[in-house]
């Protein structure tokens, strides 16, 4: 393909890690609508005439149905790109030879990336908006379930299942939401930009890129051809999707150890112990918290090899199909077993209500002390007080008289028995994005009418 | 402010360790913002009278000038909202303990970050806009200069300097566009989040977040507490413009060794040896690349910290300050010398000119014989063959006879000669995003346009 | 410095973003002391008469005093190599002028750097022998405390308290011998490979080497100045110590929850929250996961700088010493909380005996089995459907009746009474490395006899 | 293996993401080897009889010849582990079944990866000992070269091409070097931790230790189980490897630009342009350079996947044999094709001499002027005037005269003309590690003895 003025063959060596056609070959079909594109452009341009530019498009259409039955027999090719080429004149003869005029592998091979990613990103989207509507119909399921809500991972303030279900939900919302930035990245054709001066036989970039369904085409064909900004982009976006599966990954092991006992992990996404009997391991849910975190080497690693590289086309952005194939596969791989595992969770309802203890109303017992006119610092600090007395006494704070109560603030009156009532203290966060029914209510509302329209929710 | 009901007094290590007030207080103003804007919702539902509000108010205000002055004590304060409380108390008395009611600094930090951040997002902005004017003021200068474009380092084929210049200079700008991403993500009001239930006196959130700037609200309470991808994108956004400077910095370097040539950096951007009385050292730009590769690292920083988290606040989360303001500070220091060096470069054109060489027009000879219909492949392979042809001989292509070229192939003929003109290869060019002078031209004003309408631009 | 050739002065902007004063004067002794030792090498060659040697010396002596008591004023100075040479020639006259004979700041500035490196090593050294000591200090204390050991964060099998703490000592062990590694790299002496061409008056660099106390000299001099392995390995060195601590604050942070309860983190450890009065979060912990694990980004960071970079030297490396200072001290500032708080940890003895429940025996029902002649595999088998039997019946595994048992397996016989033993099980694991009692003393004896002879034992 | 206790069958989307099979059948022989062993120490502590041990053994020994020849069928096999021990058992039958008594997953895994690890170190340590071997070699040949060495890429001072060549060998004797440290970390065998307690049948661990061939055992059961420091280990050795191998492509393919034209790649290491007749593009070390950059973020991953990882083993770690190959062959890969780059590389002599410029002599003269007593620091500012004068005239510094040189210093003489000679100016680095002759030959000297003891060098 490039031979005409070396002496000598490529060394093996050099051919074998030069060599990318076992990776790229997975975006034949991408390589092969492309070249469709740029034939008819060709044609326009009177570069191939009706005849020739038909010969390549049914020729091309053949070689798409020889991959798409296994039959695609791979020799001595470099690429997808020569690959594909290589067949077509098999095929078809002399005119394969007229197919790469004013192109280059340089613009060619991120054109085909590009369009594999449009429909990567498209399902990814999907499975996100699968995993949500998991997510917002347990949340409905569930809404009625209390349990300690925890910061610093010490019981802060009872809350309902649900709301916390729903805080990893809009995380996913939220990358769904940013998917569109990758998707605009990537939307934009850099077909036409060639080695890098652009083409010079004055083809229709607008109308390639319409055929090719891209919204807009790259304005500088130098940058166009070394620009890898979308595969960093997906990359990165991929790893934060990653560190979301974490958290709630995260979450639900220590939900799910015998100690805490929230939650059972299904059988069908647990593994056993080849040594232990009695071993039941969230196995699901670590092989979610193991990949998702290594996602982000994918992103680290191709930054690396972009920084301080010079610009247009340089052989070291050969990885990035490797790097764009291995985190989408991860990606989708962790989303399937995830949402698997949260729609078959159980939850242990009667553990949840064992776990909240009367400390975790301190709070509202310093929100009575401020209804009644005391400062809050002043009031926290009274109720610090009596978390103290009760700790001390080795009783429940609920359990302490009124006479110790006052003993420590004149503004304690028997009303206070009011405050230890878990519902209560939850229904009080009825504000926007709190835990109260209504609220939590609302939220499934807006990701119901999200998941419904795909257009952006009002908050 | 939080010791009711502990014994022991904090160990002076993990004080230490735990003290952020020497890197928080650089938002000291954001933080008196957002206490003046919730005092304000306090009074509106009534857990503040309007006096109690206004001497708030008022109080803060003196605290923000004192800060402004230079004139605020540090004391045993762990962080800037407990410092700006203390001095609120010393300043207005008891008042000042209503404050903090329903609010937890675990809402109130992320709400002091995210203005303290759409603040330096605008003023990034703006430099990265003031940059790209720059470049295309020199792209508009020089656009009669033409060069060797590279790709794989080897000299490729003549395009216009300012094709090259411009190449970056869309980069830039296709950051500029994606910090509207970051901004988005930055601006979702979490204040009325609490500790990570929400807020329980029914504050009005959708006045607070008006009254404070913000588009709209956290919609779950936990997500909001816990939630920090606006810094780990503003990393990674603040990376991605350290890679492309890098890019930029790696181009100039190289064309401002002795051997390139092609351009000569300001003494003002330069700087000697210790040691070797004649070197003139490129330094704005290695400090430029030295830099932006290592941005990097404090994204993968706090992508790691973030990574198998448990969910809503832990107090992990306390080095995102320092790495919001590092990322940010070092970003600008770094535009602030290439918009200097850019600016003030000194474009060698005879040494341009000089290293443009024939074999550059090699593809311009294919593209000859393509016009009289030898169908490219084969095109390439001829023009291959006279690359060797001249390279055995010692000659440069134009040089061969036009029998030693018919010797080649039948289809060259006395026409041949036209190819061997550069400029005439460069306007070749004239596709949208090629380096024609015409395309160039467009692009600049695409370019002007973006930047005097800050919309998007068609393309 | 080096301005003889330059016409205009430095940018401000450059001058701000080059300045390294404000950084590396944190080496101004290690500066000196380098000066010190190369002004005898050159009294050595006669580049310096011995007097003019005295002065330089003397005068290097009286401005490290000068830094030693703060009296040192900063001027225009770029770094402090150029600080302390100005202020040498403010105080000593010409002679000053004589000493950078030879020597630029690129072997300077690395010297420099060594000399700091390896002082830091040994305190590091020191602070991590301290905390494993205190490790194996509580290891000896609770040797007797039996509780849950967790795989996948499930309960496994019963194992000591000591046991579990000395898997994270033997972690710190393998740092501390590792730190070799580290030291061997830093104690190579760079110093008399000039700019990068070496030292043109032969002077005696292994007397030199001597004198400043460094192993051995390196071999070549455009190696040796931009050599900065020594750093990006201590840098990933701290980081898996980073590492390392992040696993035990996992751990602890998990065992310190209401839910585990086996741990109580002491008050001056912990700290409150600024809303919720009842709070006690294991800050100390917390800090040292997110500290941990964001130091990893500093090794990143370096990497990406370094990765692409022409040899020799280059103005990137410049962030070197930011980040070896920031590693080192985040590093020993979790250090001093972590071994504060495992030092005065408490351990919950009755909640750590509860947590150990019968299905944990499962694995020595089946050990009991193959002591009868059943294959493991079958054994395993067997177990596992006893357990099931007893979740199915919601008791406990002992509580089955030998009928019970028989009707799952005729090995089954009233000895089996003897398997529902915690002591017992625990004292099976003789092997070396197990959790018997014996095996335990025996790990902490062979850390005692290291921490005493510092030398490497025998395992 | 471990499905006693379980109701449901694991999950399609589960078994797919758990299954490790496709990527640890890699190393069939080490977990055959180590299960050889282990059956071995079975029959010391009669577990198996005698002939139940052999039975085993040679059953293996077909499982593995089974593998050799590629007719092992893997089934529905979740690991090699499990693959081996279920053919195992359809060759022998029951015997089979007691093979993993006493031992788990969780020791099994870490000790063939280790075991595998080990031998894949030998290997690369040989790989870089070739490249070594041959960059010794090409500094032999073409130790009279002598070229411009660069700082900050501008050209800094005369030194012979085989220093140059030779800073690049010294980092990678280094590397080889360092790779003890990680065959340290990996020569501790786990075997015998069982799944977390350790092993409770007494089995001689430092038999089976000899039997393996590892130097020593695990001292923590606990610890060995959950410890994957030698793969970061290796993963961050290898990455610095890479680092090494992009400074050498980085500094070769500027070296091979037109502009430079110091070398020329061989054409079996280059490639061309399927679009650009006229390329020659040193691919070899483009993808050196990328892969090179890239293999860091194999590190960064699992870094990532360990940090705040709980401890012993979790799922999590299944990711760790994926990047210990992917390391591994990447590192092979690129080493192979940069061992033949450099051996085929050829120099151009007459375009190394003619980049010497006289200004490279500079501080030459400065060093003229300090052997007649002017101290350095004047000197160096009067060799830096010279400069600005030749620069100003537009001739080369020799060409001054001597009135002219007078009038800017009165210490030139006539004398001054012996500075400007290249090959003096190489000669005077005598010292240990500068660019003369002998100090070069001694490099050579040095590693030729290193190579051919493989012992530690004195330096």
């Amino acid at each position: 393909m490039w031979g005409g003025r070396f002496k000598s063959a490529t060394s093996p060596e050099l051919k074998e890690l030069n060599a990318s056609i076992h990776i790229d070959k997975r975006m034949y079909k991408e390589d092969i609508v492309g070249s469709q594109a740029y034939a008819k452009s060709l044609e326009q341009i009177h570069l191939l005439t009706k005849v020739e530019c038909a010969e390549i498009c049914k020729g091309l259409e053949q070689v798409k149905l020889e991959w798409d039955n296994g039959k695609f027999v791979i020799k001595d090719d470099e690429d997808i790109h020569s690959a594909n080429e290589r067949r077509l004149k098999e095929i078809i003869g002399n005119a394969a030879h007229k197919l790469h005029v004013g192109r280059s592998r340089n613009d060619q091979v991120t054109t085909d990336m590009k369009l594999w990613l449009k429909k990567a990103i498209a399902e990814i989207e999907n499975k996100l908006k699968t995993f949500i509507n998991v997510m917002v119909n347990r949340a409905r399921l569930d809404i009625d379930v209390l349990f300690p809500g925890y910061t610093h991972l010490q019981r802060a303030q009872p809350v309902r299942w649900s709301h916390w279900l729903l805080s990893h939900a809009w995380n996913f919302k939220s990358d769904t939401d940013k998917l569109q930035q990758v998707l605009k990245s990537t939307n934009v054709m850099p077909l036409g930009s060639g080695a890098l001066a652009g083409n010079p036989f004055e083809i229709d970039r607008f109308t390639l890129a319409k055929n090719l369904g891209f919204d807009s085409m790259t304005p500088n064909s130098m940058q166009a051809v070394g620009d890898r900004d979308y595969i960093v982009e997906f990359l990165f976006w991929a790893s934060l999707v990653g560190v979301h599966l974490t958290r709630l990954a995260e979450d639900l092991i220590i939900y799910s150890s015998k100690e805490f006992g929230f939650v059972k992990i299904h059988d069908s996404f647990s593994t056993g112990s080849s040594l232990m009997p009695q071993k039941r391991n969230p196995d699901s849910l670590e092989l979610a918290r193991g990949l998702g975190s290594g996602i982000f080497g994918q992103c680290c690693s191709f930054m690396m090899t972009l920084s301080s590289l010079p610009s247009t086309y340089n052989k070291d952005l050969q990885s990035d199909k490797e790097l764009m194939f291995g985190a989408y596969d991860k990606l989708m791989g962790i989303l399937e077993v995830v949402i698997g595992t949260v729609e078959s969770v159980q939850i242990n309802e009667s553990r949840c209500v064992e776990a909240l203890t009367f400390d975790m109303l301190a709070t509202d017992l310093a929100y009575y002390l401020v209804r009644k006119s005391v400062p809050f610092r002043e009031a926290h600090h009274i109720a610090g007080q009596v978390v103290a007395a009760a700790e001390n006494r080795s009783v429940e704070m609920c359990d302490l008289t009124l006479e110790e109560l006052k003993a420590i603030s004149i503004h304690f009156d028997s009303d206070v028995a009011r405050v230890w009532n878990y519902e209560n203290s939850v229904e009080q966060y009825q504000s926007f994005g709190g835990t109260a029914k209504n609220s939590v209510l609302g939220q499934i509302h807006l990701l119901d009418a999200w998941l419904a329209t795909s257009n952006e929710i009002p908050q």
